[in-house]
């Protein structure tokens, strides 16, 4: 097969060496078996780069998925970082290659792919814009040896992300089998109801994103706390304020969700103070 | 990185092209996204070969990706087979390259892989003596979008194949959060209860195993109509017999589950000579 830079990379490694392909012995493509962290450049720094290395210790942890060392993480991505000055840089660990079948190798040899892209024109927008969003028809599993993780199983994120077309819907909201909404597909959700900030739990199912706990950590600084909830579809419809959260696009306030236009931002407007103030969104 | 052969392949193609590495850019990688089969390979020929073209090519369709020519991979596969002679072939169907985001592209390229490895221990293993099996603790996702394919986020199966070492155990059933039983990690399941042969629904959770098919087309000429059923772990002890399924050990029957002993095995030799009869299985 032709070997080809990804489309829209600046920059791909494997295991800290330029690289465009991946053995097919690996564990990622048979399985998924692996995770990922998609972190912001800007001015050629990785954005919440403690937090993103937290969540994938702990990630490789809960799949008994020797982590590589912290050390050489921190050093690859601050050194793709500067290389790349402004964009995306996607992080992959897989368990490495293995024999046929799902059992996991007994000396398993992690693999780390990095890679860089151009940041995406939906980060780029101004900040201030409120998003329109939908609600997806495609759900999410609930399972709690997954759930929260940022691991490489997504087709339910795939077949609810080909259920629009239209470039003016920034994002879909995922229901579970319940009708409770996990966030986005590929975001955390915030509500302000009855006066109260909740978040869906990512206990059952969702990623426990590293922008939704920024945001729940500095929310106090604005005078909320934010309580993590079982959040049902119908309720949505009476939050005075939605927001969705992740590395690429920050905090953004959410103005319409199908046909239901949401009128308040004050909740959101504070938010965005305190996380400027603290460096993690553009002012 | 270095290019390797995968571990314990002896053929391996992509695209219909001898490769050993796989595009950074393809969505099985990032997503899980695509679809596989595993197919017994006995005197240079692919077993069920049209059984997993047809279900290859429903899953296509189930995940909006545009199937490969039919033709060609029955090509691909009968020459694949003809020169491994004897044991599995793996065919992986993924949607291609892309760019970043869960979005499709527009315009996908499949990409095929195919690896051929040895026949695993256990598919040797003498036809007549039964399994030893145990019930996992990783459950099962239940989703109507992905119920029944075969599909690349098996992570679940992974961890439930991680929870024990010895070998002795063949297999490990799988629950939904439920207590349903799916079926086993890389098999499906069949139960004789109240003398009635039953099979789990695959329209929640599992996968509509090529031989589970074959399995419930044939079991009529054995005086069986095989019935798909909401089959609860608790029932799984008042089963007379229970019987494993795949492309790769045919029907086999199962003598213990953990403490558990199963004494029958009438249904299971009844299944097991038309199976033989029909060339499904060796005698």
């Amino acid at each position: 097969v032709a070997s080809t830079t990804p489309r829209g990379t600046t920059l791909t490694l494997v295991d800290g060496a330029p690289a465009d392909a991946l053995p097919l012995d690996d564990r990622a493509l048979h399985y998924g078996d692996g995770l990922f962290e998609t972190i912001a450049v800007h001015e050629a720094e990785p954005r919440l780069l403690r937090a993103h290395l937290e969540r994938l210790l702990h990630g490789c942890a809960r799949l008994g998925l020797p982590p590589p060392a912290a050390a050489i993480l921190e050093r690859e991505l601050r050194d793709a970082a500067s290389r790349l000055g402004e964009g995306v840089l996607k992080l992959i660990v897989t368990r490495g290659g293995g024999e046929r079948g799902y059992r996991p190798p007994r000396d398993p040899r992690p693999r780390r792919v990095l890679l860089g892209y151009d940041l995406p024109a939906h980060a780029r927008a101004p900040h201030a814009e409120g998003l329109r969003v939908r609600l997806c028809a495609t759900r999410v599993s609930r399972n709690r040896a997954l759930a929260g993780l940022k691991h490489l199983n997504r087709l339910e994120q795939v077949l609810a992300r080909a259920e629009w077309d239209d470039p003016a819907i920034a994002e879909g909201l995922m229901l579970d089998d319940e009708g409770n909404v996990t966030g986005g597909a590929s975001s955390n959700l915030f509500a302000v109801l009855d006066g109260a900030l909740v978040t869906p739990r990512v206990d059952e199912a969702g990623v426990a994103g590293v922008m939704r706990r920024t945001v729940m950590e500095i929310a106090p600084r604005a005078g909320f706390e934010v309580r993590e909830t079982t959040l049902h579809v119908t309720q949505l419809r009476r939050a005075t304020e939605l927001m969705l959260s992740s590395s690429l696009i920050g905090l953004r306030r959410v103005q319409q969700m199908d046909e239901h236009v949401f009128g308040g931002e004050e909740v959101w407007h504070r938010l965005s103070a305190v996380l400027a103030g603290a460096g993690v969104v553009p002012r």
